[in-house]
């Protein structure tokens, strides 16, 4: 199946689908169109004024039935929820992606999809700490990697369709298990959220003592702090669903800032040095290699 | 006394050196000129080339003796150490201004220079994770907040002096108790430092167990991560002068990760809802302020 003879059906137009209907159509144009599902009646017209969509609807059974392909976009929970009520609506064969951030549960909730559906799970690895549909742009996906985990049922020929899918938003389909991809983003996505929050959370207790502290806030807090103004039900929705990994990088994080802080109160220059150097070349390797860019 | 009638003395001719010594010569041309030490022949022939300054040497004395205004543009600890040789070498009148991170130990060093001599502390809140001269320019000051802490013996003309400077350079000037800068960036400033060698301390972890956790980095992981990179020994010699303060605002980012992870594995998503949302509104209203822009 080619993705531009497919119908195209993006439920959910926040950040990631309307980013991802917008790249669709301004660099593949699907013949049978992008077709988009909102909850929200100001969304929906928003994205038809704005030519996100072909078309545009607030019913999601109407949106997704003589789809090919649907891509729920939309935050953890409530595309489980969604999972079950999408499902008998299908047509046969027809291909159910995802966008979440968090991949165990949604793959195990798809596990549960009528025989004739064929799931995938998503999740690209791009965003903006700014949410919704004004914000999106079709060059979102340019260049970050497009994890999917397909499950056991998953048909050789669904997995395509989603690469292509990938491909053609100018991203990079990388295929792993939903369980791998949760340990990884714990420690490379969920943990600098919650950095963040403790950044914002300590520094909003030093103001309480010292107002003065937010004058001295520059780059460096601005870019470490940024994430803690992701979109909180995302967030939420994220953390709830990968419980055990956070909670075990949120460990980890805890001991470095504990080893830290003994370093510094012995005084011992020598084996900071070697703590902070080492960080430092990662990350200027990192720097080098363009990561996140 | 003005500004532009001064003879200007930067000593370190790094990012800092060099992004205040280029902004004076664009924007004020001081007629004596501004002058560049450095210990690196390199850069000073680059100084040089780049018409960063107006007449550079290698030799301190040299370049302190007729300058009405020294600035100890250096890494902290380098800058207490040359308090005392540069003391000596000054002009009856001259002004002694740094541009250190903290605030309270150069303060402290200060307090004891021949009472000839006009010191006083001073912090840029600006800066990048790229050091040296390669990286100078001349708007690096632009909007930034300029801590000036000056001694109990500093006179209000050298406080003016420095005033101007800030002003000049396009950096707003603030003054403080040194003690009270020191409190205020362990948590604004440090700490920020602290969580992303932490963040790349974890993700280093988790690589060594799956190294495809790199692949899934994004732009919330670079920029979280970001400051890891800073100059290894700018930041040692902020860290170890400013230990009881960093090491205080330690215990409570942990304490704040010790929470979240409380919460997320009790699955408390009212309690969760609370922390993430509070961090979330702060956040937001600090990009609204325009915060470290």
């Amino acid at each position: 199946m080619r993705l531009q003879d497919c119908r195209i059906t993006i439920v959910g137009l926040g950040l990631m689908g309307g980013s991802l209907a917008m790249a669709l159509r301004e660099r593949i144009r699907p013949h049978r169109g992008v077709w988009g599902v909102s909850r929200q009646p100001r969304t929906m017209h928003q994205a038809l004024i704005r030519n996100v969509v072909d078309f545009a609807t607030l019913d999601l059974a109407e949106g997704v039935r003589e789809a090919d392909l649907v891509i729920l976009a939309t935050p953890v929970r409530t595309i489980i929820e969604m999972i079950g009520q999408v499902g008998p609506q299908l047509a046969p064969g027809a291909v159910l992606l995802d966008l979440g951030s968090t991949k165990a549960d949604i793959v195990e909730a798809m596990a549960r999809l009528p025989a004739h559906v064929q799931p995938l799970g998503g999740h690209p690895m791009c965003g903006k700490e700014v949410a919704g549909l004004d914000a999106a742009e079709a060059t979102l996906y340019d260049g970050a990697v497009f994890v999917l985990t397909p499950l056991a049922r998953t048909k050789g020929e669904a997995l395509d369709l989603a690469r292509q899918l990938a491909t053609a938003v100018g991203a990079r389909p990388l295929v792993m298990e939903a369980e791998r991809h949760d340990r990884l983003v714990a420690t490379i996505s969920h943990l600098p959220y919650a950095l963040a929050v403790a950044l914002v959370g300590v520094a909003e207790e030093a103001g309480q003592e010292d107002e003065l502290v937010w004058e001295l806030a520059a780059s460096g807090f601005r870019d470490t702090s940024r994430l803690a103004a992701s979109e909180l039900t995302m967030m939420l929705d994220i953390l709830l669903t990968n419980r055990r990994s956070v909670a075990e990088t949120l460990r980890r994080a805890r001991g470095r800032l504990e080893a830290l802080a003994a370093l510094l109160e012995a005084g011992d220059e020598a084996a900071l040095r070697e703590v902070l150097g080492a960080a430092q070349a990662r990350r200027q390797t990192l720097s080098r290699r363009g990561v996140g860019q």
